[in-house]
């Protein structure tokens, strides 16, 4: 969810910026017809369900409520032609949760434009020209 | 600003897809020492004080505060080895403010690299394949 930061992110980071007087930065998202489909949080949801094969878990351990997660999931859902999360009941366990293979290539779709993203935000970086002088 | 949105942007606002069924949106910004350096807030704040010659008059058009759009100038100018808002006191009408040339070609480079940013989102939504079949 590119707008909305958890609470562990609300405190002041400064960034490394390797050297340089400034860096490009910035975050993409895909939307879909209902607003956000795919982004950053969604995507690590999802890998923390495939870790843990639990909704519950995988929220649990990116600080996020069970109600929220449920709700990016369904969203994500929703607005796919194929569920990307499903869930299983029963069991000694209480059910469970599986990324399925559309769940999955929409991470790996989500982190090679993530990566194509940053490409672009460092060449950006080296584009940077304020430093000029005389004009 | 990346992270903050005025009140008027939290409504909830359903994106226009021009007849897809997704696409990949995203922002960017400049970090600096300090942090944000300069975002698409910033900048529309120095075009509006270039068009009003007023950090309050530019604050007010954006229904922003006038500490904020300070602090914002301010976090702006320390970063920069040159200021890109000065304020002039006195005179008829309690004074001004202006954009420097080295505001206005900070507001140029943001533009430049914004368009730059768009045609990649662009492309990036164009290869979106979510929708194949049979894998």
């Amino acid at each position: 969810m590119p707008h909305k930061d958890t609470g562990k992110n609300k405190k002041k980071k400064l960034p490394s910026l390797k050297g340089k007087p400034y860096e490009v930065r910035g975050r993409i998202w895909l939307d879909g017809k209902e607003g956000t489909f795919l982004g950053h949080g969604r995507v690590l949801l999802m890998e923390r369900i495939k870790k843990f094969g639990s909704i519950t878990k995988a929220a649990k351990s990116m600080d996020m409520s069970y109600r929220h997660a449920w709700r990016l999931i369904d969203s994500m859902n929703k607005q796919s032609p194929h569920p990307f999360v499903m869930t299983t009941t029963g069991g000694k366990k209480g059910g469970g949760a599986i990324v399925t293979g559309h769940g999955e290539r929409a991470i790996d779709l989500f982190w090679k434009f993530n990566q194509e993203f940053l490409e672009f935000l460092e060449i950006k970086t080296n584009m940077i020209t304020f430093e000029e002088e005389g004009r």
